[in-house]
């Protein structure tokens, strides 16, 4: 009974997020390995398409993502260049959200306090251990474990330092801000890392590459379509957007492009 | 006890549609609002490769997937051009399946009876609402809440009068039936909206761009590799296909192309 | 009671493995219709990217993934070239695991002992069942029912011959082994069927096209970056990879393309 109960809570629920692609096997056999060790665990594919080995990218999806969910999930996360090599694989806690994840540097965008454990109790791991497939060997039966109500402490021992990926750099000017393009969404629509509240509430411009912007909306719908145009994101930064377009094609630009904005 | 025992029935079951593409951080930003309200919600993908902001594939893959669901699921839909806009959030019952849905149409192919009621009852959303994102902040919350057993009546108001999407054309000709092309699938088989029922059972010709097709087949495999032939698709309309190619390529047809049936 | 609890086990878990793609209505079609008849089933998608028709990338694809589900787990698998004609439709048990599949080999690469059924209830299934979608039709009531608890005994018959499909061919050469690429993964590295246990341990050359590769590695990690190497896959084959690049872009080699191993 306690069981069946339990895995409806959050503690059951495993998330992953790789950049395996889904054509090949290997995030199927890490699905395979974790119900084999706890068939009640749930799963929820998270992305993977995550460009190979971007950590970037890996970044600003955890970041825009891991936030929204309760706190008991577990999140697994496979971008490892790194893989068979020295670098630790993580037992990472940032504010409450729990993830298993190499130690790249890819999660260290999420806000708040963080406890970070090194595994090292390779008998909780799938043997032999491959040299090209922790996620499969190490990752995916840690996280069975986890769910089953295995302590951190039996898996894992504390770690003080670790692997962080530097920021987007975002620079006071001598009359506005400057950020950069930070991620490009299925709608072309550009990212970028300049928040809100560093923004003035009217009369910006915005440039980047050759383009200047003028125009300021709230919404896609108020704007003509085809219409380049500057708006508040969903995650509250400046966005360029070309409504029933895509900005990332019409003005040329991708992640890493610097975005001037002044008043 | 007694929500363990619910949550196994089809009222738990929670599907996502929409035109976000799986790279990026929008639909596990869904995922992780519904599960924070109900982490004993489930999750199900149907769909994100919708073509951005493509309503008539939207309504095509609906009437062709929703009719098979049993009805206490709920099905969260979000292709929303009109996101941010005045456009009403609906809650939809057609016949006897739930879908949450910004009101631009794209449910109105299902057939059956219907109701429609407005979601109002914004205590029950996430704050701050964003002006681009409703799926997370709107839909996602509302789902939840209706997957815990929330009323109808407690979220939204019933509303009389909605956005319909028109349906491709069905014409009697002299000489036979006119419709077009309405998807194509990845197989690059080309599906009509001309039904079973319109067409004799023998002798027709099919003409489509340049082409006439006169070869009928029961199966794919009935037919020579590489030849063109007719026959009824799996949703019993009118099909041309290209068994081991692709219609779609040989024919240099797409979705909107018209379709004269002669007999 | 007992079937809150048998749920999550893993005898209510159905895969889905396709080459239907994720844009069209087809998967979701065979999501409604297993729910319509189980609500407690769990779904889990293993791949739905398969090549249209690409009957030796679905065996490697299971070959590389089923062994490691638990055996209580049911694999629906619909790679289908020959949907409508009289092939079969099987219920395999391979070392334990369970699959319905066309009778088309593609299960085949899976070792172990094999017992096969073949469908033949057609009361099971789902009326009319249409010519051209026996995986909406059959297979997903079928798989339904089987994770009801009815027998296989009431839904098939046993059944003493089947389609195989062929494996690559390893070749002992007078001065080494060859074999072939069998996969191509999202990394562009290029799986092979040639097993750990048939190279040495030291001094061989891997001759591919126009290429002749002397490096061995244990780690991607151990490379310089774009350079060809080969090392020991996952799956304890040999593996060509250029690591942070494509071995099958660099190379311009692919599926089938002959790998001679020599020293």
């Amino acid at each position: 009974m306690i069981r069946g109960l339990f895995s409806l809570h959050s503690d059951s629920i495993i998330t992953l997020t790789t950049d395996f692609g889904t054509d090949g096997p290997y995030v199927s056999a890490m699905k395979g390995v974790v119900l084999g060790l706890n068939p009640a665990a749930r799963l929820v594919d998270l992305c993977h398409h995550i460009p190979p080995q971007d950590l970037r990218h890996a970044a600003y999806f955890l970041q825009q993502t891991i936030p929204y969910f309760p706190r008991g999930v577990l999140h697994v996360v496979v971008v490892d260049p790194g893989v068979g090599s020295e670098r630790a694989l993580l037992l990472v806690e940032a504010d409450g959200h729990r993830l298993l994840v190499p130690d790249n540097g890819c999660w260290t965008w999420l806000d708040g306090p963080v406890t970070v454990r090194r595994l090292t109790e390779d008998r909780s791991w799938r043997q032999p251990v491959s040299a090209t497939f922790h996620g499969r060997d190490i990752l995916a039966p840690v996280a069975a474990h986890l769910s089953l109500g295995v302590s951190a402490e039996a898996l894992s021992v504390p770690m003080e330092d670790w692997v962080r990926l530097p920021k987007p750099a975002l620079l006071r000017t001598t009359n506005g801000v400057a950020g950069e393009v930070v991620f490009v969404d299925s709608f072309g629509n550009l990212l970028t890392n300049i928040p809100a509240d560093a923004l003035p509430t009217t009369g910006l411009r915005v440039h980047v590459g050759e383009h200047v912007i003028g125009q300021r909306v709230r919404t896609y719908a108020e704007a003509e379509p085809g219409s380049v145009v500057v708006l508040l994101s969903s995650a509250s930064t400046l966005e360029i957007a070309v409504p029933h377009g895509s900005a990332a094609r019409e003005l040329r630009v991708t992640v890493g492009a610097r975005v001037d904005v002044r008043w």
